[in-house]
């Protein structure tokens, strides 16, 4: 998934906002379902973000075109772990692992079957 | 109300983004019900903006300490007009007229009367 | 210029967020420099809002594809008024009237002329 | 440090979007600095997040008044070691441990001294 970077995304030190990077990611992970005409949500579930451990590399700047990469790294009962990293054309620019648990009304609920094979079927081990 | 200034506020151009004056008039708007102990909702209802007409004076920038201020120029029967303007000590900065319409699943309804009470009592003409 | 919703794009009120058209709309505006290779600034200046006229007349969601109409409607010495509009599908959303003044220093400057040709050359009169 | 959540902090789901506790945890940081009349930058150098690690321990929602703690785990010659949190009253819903780099064009520079004093003299430990 590509991404452009516009003025609403940088700072006042003139790159993109830090936190702005998760956004990348969570805009990322949505993508997949919504260019499969899905939606991430399943019988009023979702995923939610449980933790994150990032590591800022590089910085992007207005007008760059930034890519995001994905892969699964454990595919649970509940929740997964999921690898991204954003990339300025062939540098990694930033990394991140997390751990999303399938929730509903709060609560870590089993992965709808579903779910589970659209994931599956997107084959994300780059 | 006073509205920090923060990183996240500004863009690459060294100032607060414009779409953000927007958002710290609504942020003030919200607030007045917030800092009351009530929500900005009524019923499942709530204000929602039709029309916005808006002038960017100055510029605020990192670390500024800008203040909102509101006039209620019309209360209508499903609708207000509002009249906000921002403030950096003594110089505006921006202000806007905006339309709010009271309601629900998408639909204007009549404004609440406790709603309608609670906006009188703030006797909001600066 | 199409925009997908994101959750980071909507509010507690399940819709997009009011300001966040705005957004979309300098997004699609500085997408035009991007897009031919250029940025949106020359020789340290570059267009910022001055005033705006803006109608929200429907709502997108998460997940909706939008896309982002422009027509300059006049061309002047320093400024340039542009009129941008929001569609879902067949449906315009939101529409704005804008007034953009090229300015270096938060001072208004002779648009560049390179800078006006390209804007000419867009031939956005839809 | 209390930040209240308003509705462009929110997302679809109803509560405040993710990323958006990095960006309080960072508006706090800054705000160490403007409360005391200073800037979070020195002699164009300020502090750039490396790396972090997190946990969404629970979820706040529209007009919650939550809170950010600090406490520096150690200050190195270029970089620091921090631990903030966010609280909603009494039940902590967020943690993220991140190191802060002293950058100058992106580059680690030793950390100012006034810089380090001020720090020090902050007494972050919670």
């Amino acid at each position: 998934m590509q991404i452009r970077v516009y003025y609403d995304d940088t700072d006042a030190g003139g790159i993109v906002y830090h936190a702005n990077y998760l956004k990348y990611c969570e805009r990322a992970r949505s993508e997949l379902f919504f260019e499969a005409g899905k939606t991430p949500t399943a019988g009023g579930a979702h995923f939610v973000v449980k933790n994150i451990e990032a590591n800022f590399l590089k910085s992007a700047k207005l007008g760059d075109m930034i890519k995001v990469k994905h892969k699964i790294v454990s595919l649970k009962f509940t929740s997964m772990k999921l690898c991204q990293s954003v990339w300025l054309e062939d540098v990694k620019i930033f990394e991140m692992t997390s751990v999303l648990v399938f929730a509903k009304d709060g609560k870590p609920i089993k992965i709808d079957e579903e779910m589970r094979e659209f994931l599956t079927s997107l084959h994300l081990d780059f």
